[in-house]
């Protein structure tokens, strides 16, 4: 497998734009005859965008997604969902695609009747600019934008059993729910793998849940995410490479994502080994990389592991409080904090000393083993900072 | 019912005290020959002393409770456990009563050996100066304190269905895990009802769980968590009565944690009406009161209906979209802001204007109904600050 250029333009036929007005954007994916798979947010409220997708990707077939920001279309009752199809059917006409095979997707603020006059404007300035390239990925990826600070796209290959070279591509913005009202993770992904309905829906399902889904910024879940992944099948079948593939292109996208969290100033990835579940082992990560105290204790630089050891406690996972081990690392240093649960980095200890270092340092990795079974599992997440509570409560008006 | 002086002392022949030497203080509390009920953590790292009053509370019987602050006694091994015993051995010997009728507790840092020098003496001290008087119940209240900003009782009496007149005290510390590895809620309750050990534990259980269970600040979990209720049975009978009586005193010192909260500026209920069970009742408060999102818009004064709106989304209850209302309340002031589903503070409304002033009060009610059933709940919390990210980042050491 290797990273290429090109985003979801990467994969050949498939045609991007985005365009955006203040703070409004809209995006636009065209990838004709696609099998698609979805994955989408599990909060009891939805928005309007997410009921009609729900609908579209049923049969499998996804022909185009068009995508706003600046406004979530949440909340906003039998006027919201005219506007989401409203936003469908203009794409449709313009494309000549049939209504059903087109996906909405809206981020931004709830409640708010949608500015219909500015999204069509950007939807039919997006029509005009779709093109396969590099930079129409770019525009597509940037138009999608709410509080991110950076654009996040990635494109992968890899060469399948059957000797084809199969491409991946992916777009993404957000970091769980976190601005004003904002937030929301969207994903669009596209490949050129041949699969089934079934056989995308489960590769998504397990990609996203090694991914997008232990990604914690504030633990609040938005009542927009979507993830989409559309195949044009033109070249090899599906098999481990591909889920291998996939599974990368959504890790490195959710890291991108746990990076830009809100006012984040460090990143953390939280492995536990030893877990006797793959769950047990999730939801320890989850908890850990959840934790207030130790976002906080990130964000101070202190390594604090008595936190990391309590949040695996209240987690509620199996452990045998006896054989716990905690290391910290950074890019070129690791100490073992506690050994079978014994503490080395006890008082004026050099354990401690350069768990102090590493804690300085902008991306830090803590790494938990259990001692009781064979699952791992990978958490990431940011620190939790004034900024982050400064952005979040600034009124949303 | 009604609001009497004394705290834990209120109740006849209770003997407290409380003595501090820097960050460290040990409360005591002697009540010979009661019955005794409590409740623990459910983390699953627990400390050494919680270890310790699981055994000693379990045939009922507690006659003192000694606790320090400053030193959690958690991931310190079997040294930490000697610690602990020492603790009751030394209270057992001056007192002479039997170390299994013996409660301890520990709230502070965790992973670090206990100074038992300065614990021993703060002991001694404490132990001579044992009264029963409202004096007596305040130091021991204090000498419990880590990061609170003050101390924490409450004393009531009301007359039981048998015509006589029961009492109950209580004290408290914490708000949850709030501040650099410190944290632990410790409550020591004391009256004199005449109640069996299980009709005791049942009525805890029952206020516990709407109270104490019911205090959101950062969602961590404390290793070291206890309530303690010791009953001397020189009055009534327990019944309904007694029930209303300590469900009012727990929840008193809930909200008194609540309000105590790291960093906190604002206080604020959430009760979540019209739910299909307790359970869903009680998720949703919870999540309402714990949503980073709604925390930060607290602070911020930001009437931000669509993150309340989210958070029950998020918190997994049965809920029909279309027939949520939501009020916000102060003490003189209430509006309510989405009815049946239907936002009514939208710009410029006079609803938005209430909900804006009521914002900035010091203390907020927030109500939803599910409108679906019949069951409440209330959760108790506090906003999310800027100065919580700093006093939990400093440095620990």
């Amino acid at each position: 497998m290797e990273i290429i250029k090109g985003g979801i333009c990467a994969v050949d036929g498939v045609m991007a734009s985005g365009s955006r007005k203040g703070k409004y954007g809209v995006s636009i994916i065209v990838s004709k005859e696609n099998t698609a798979a979805a994955v989408f947010t599990s909060n009891k409220i939805v928005a309007a965008p997410v009921i009609l997708t729900k609908k579209a990707v049923k049969d499998g077939q996804i022909s185009a997604i068009v995508a706003n920001s600046g406004n979530a279309n949440c909340f906003t009752g039998e006027e919201g969902l005219k506007d989401a199809e409203e936003m469908v059917i203009t794409v449709a006409k313009s494309l000549n695609i049939k209504s059903e095979d087109i996906g909405v997707a809206s981020t931004g603020i709830i409640g708010r009747k949608m500015p219909m006059d500015i999204i069509k404007q950007l939807i039919n300035e997006s029509i005009e600019t779709l093109e396969n390239s590099p930079e129409a990925s770019f525009e597509a990826a940037e138009a999608i934008m709410t509080t991110d600070t950076y654009s996040k796209e990635i494109s992968v290959q890899t060469v399948l059993n059957d000797g084809s070279t199969v491409k991946i591509g992916g777009i993404t913005k957000g970091s769980g729910m976190i601005a004003p009202n904002m937030g929301t993770m969207l994903c669009f992904i596209t490949t050129d793998v041949q699969a089934s309905k079934n056989e995308l829906d489960e590769a998504l399902k397990k990609a996203v849940n090694k991914s997008f889904n232990m990604v914690v910024v504030d633990g609040d879940e938005s009542t927009n995410d979507t993830v989409i992944l559309l195949s044009n099948g033109k070249s090899g079948k599906i098999d481990e490479n591909f889920q291998e593939a996939l599974d990368f292109v959504c890790i490195e996208l959710a890291k991108m994502m746990a990076k830009d969290g809100e006012g984040a100033t460090k990143y953390m990835e939280v492995t536990v080994n030893g877990a006797v579940s793959q769950k047990d082992a999730q939801e320890a990560a989850k908890a850990i990389v959840g934790s207030s105290l130790v976002k906080t204790a990130l964000f101070g630089a202190d390594p604090n592991w008595g936190r990391v050891v309590a949040a695996v406690g209240y987690s509620g996972v199996m452990m045998d409080e006896k054989n716990v081990d905690i290391y910290f690392e950074s890019d070129n240093e690791s100490v073992n904090i506690v050994k079978k649960s014994s503490i080395m980095a006890t008082e004026n200890s050099i354990e401690l000393e350069i768990a102090e270092e590493i804690m300085k340092k902008d991306e830090i990795k803590i790494i938990v083993d259990l001692n009781l079974g064979d699952y791992s599992a990978t958490a990431f997440g940011c620190d939790l900072t004034c900024d982050y509570v400064r952005i979040n409560s600034e009124y949303s008006t």
